[in-house]
């Protein structure tokens, strides 16, 4: 079983609503304004608009970077206002607090969490007295983080456990004799491109062969190995290939 | 008459410098010299360049979701180092500082905030020491916001009352006969158009119709009530429409 | 000599990270967890990729509106994972770590800094244990600030003083007859070129002319004082000029 959850005072905040407008900053105002203390670091707020899997892709493989304790906040929330629920999930000693749409499958899966499902009576507990119909990040979400994160409100008492959520968006690769067919899931400001392969599943290729979008790319180690403009794949020693961005990935 | 201000060490920034370069971070850094407590919070920095409309607009619409007793920082000043004056606003117990240009007029009237006008030996005595002529943000507003969040300059201080200030740029929409026209003041990162046409103005209409750009949107309470790619009207619950942006919007 | 570096908590952070994903955030979850308290400003994360040079520059720019005892870091590291070492600079009473690139020359040089190699086995005992062949912003250079910020680490402690590190990528504006001519290092968003030609440097021009890319620019004190469109270079007082970027401009 995972360490649980004691609140350390951090938040972060994923979510698609990108740098323009005030909407980031208003669920941190609200944050403030129920836990004076908090201490809130975005993680990322351009992922993709309504692409739930690349916020959840990123805060699987970043939460284990932030002091146990963290309270992990992600709002890529394409069925706001409809009836999907809110999920919370207790793993590793932190918390994922999310929309129910299949965001949070990865994070519970890497830390074998437990599952919540926020009940009604909870959210109207918490969200803001003239909760919106579109937008519960700073009306429902923000007030549950920062209850969360002051400890004023426990993983166990915001609702009963489930396994019953949203699975992830991406199927896991697809292994078809000696090839494995992944996905793209998001692209970096470096022009990376990431995929659902991970280092572990290249265990098994001797010399493996990357192919994507037509392209086959050659195995190093870091980008220093290649000249500017070439494409490379990472080795056996990571996850990223470079290439152009939306293409299948064929190893 | 409106709750006094009482610091709470709170600082909102809002600027149209954009991310590329120092300028927000060198901000901060003035904020943090002279006041090591202040939590600074990011409104936005993707305003309209030159815009002080939007800026206003989502000033006005967030700072109530912020602790009561934030100082609210907002440089969009297209008249840098020409006379324009500095203008505090103090109205539901939070401050407003900003070039007097428009910017402010929104936020003063939502708050019934007291406005005055920023004594040049206020400006002097706080700015820094080699104030240049293009970043005030920085040289000015910086240490004037830190004084008045840490509390060591209290608003009656910072120079007399006035009701003579730049009003909105934005006129009120226009009510012709059973129409109401009013303008588009900036878009989102998710294509919402977002007007001058309240909510509230909508209580008139028993069923909207809705024309932007020559398109005709129909009215829906969310996103998840229409199809991807089609334009909605956010029916007479909130004040989006989604539609082309930079047109006018006929109610 | 300069003033000896007292940590104040706060840390100061530069990349060319962008705003996709999650790694600037991930760098701050590293900090948090090993120093709690520290106080993180982003200086900007949109410097032009593998460009140290516009890092350097704004660092070297912003530094003393921080205050003292700031640690400031700069990740722009193209040879990541090569056998690039890692430099750290006191100057000013503040530090700067940085890949040793070019990046830091001109912050060590303008803050007439001391100079550390840092040593493989500093690194290695506060680097993470799985460090990575691609982030060392995260892996290596997140724990050192955090480090120093939070005094368990001095610098003296680092390493060994030198004085043989990488120069700055830009040469010095060339000086020929009445002429002087410069790069351009950067733009920013409002579309101001930024030169290496300081406000220093035109002491000795009566009514110099400014050509960058062809144009040739009047000289003005602010914005305010030209037509929107038109183009503009700061008199004797500062060092923008505005035209197209990525020329040279000849004075």
């Amino acid at each position: 079983m995972s360490k649980r959850f004691e609140p350390c005072g951090v938040i972060t905040v994923t979510t698609d609503f990108g740098h323009r407008g005030p909407f980031v900053g208003t669920m941190k105002g609200v944050i403030l304004r129920r836990f004076a203390a908090a201490r809130i670091v975005d993680l990322t707020h351009e992922a993709y608009v309504h692409w739930p899997a690349e916020a959840g892709f990123w805060m699987a493989r970043s939460y284990h970077y932030f002091p146990t304790g963290t309270v992990h906040l992600a709002v890529v929330d394409p069925g706001v206002g409809t009836d999907r629920s809110v999920l919370l999930a207790e793993g590793d000693g932190q918390l994922f607090l999310a929309p129910d749409n299949g965001l949070l499958a990865e994070a519970i899966e890497c830390s074998a969490a437990r599952v919540y499902r926020v009940a009604e009576a909870v959210i109207d507990a918490h969200a803001l007295a003239d909760k919106s119909a579109t937008f519960h990040g700073r009306d429902v979400f923000a007030p549950l983080a920062a209850a969360l994160a002051s400890g004023t409100l426990s993983p166990a008492d915001c609702g009963t456990e489930t396994s019953d959520y949203v699975p992830s968006i991406i199927e896991p690769p697809e292994r078809r004799g000696a090839q494995l067919q992944g996905v793209i899931i998001t692209t970096d400001h470096f022009g990376n491109l990431i995929t659902n392969i991970s280092r572990d599943a290249l265990a098994d290729f001797h010399r493996p062969r990357v192919v994507a979008g037509g392209h086959e790319l050659t195995l190093h180690r870091t980008y220093g190995d290649v000249a500017p403009g070439e494409l490379l794949a990472p080795g056996a020693r990571a996850r990223r290939a470079r290439a152009r961005p939306r293409r299948r990935l064929t190893v």
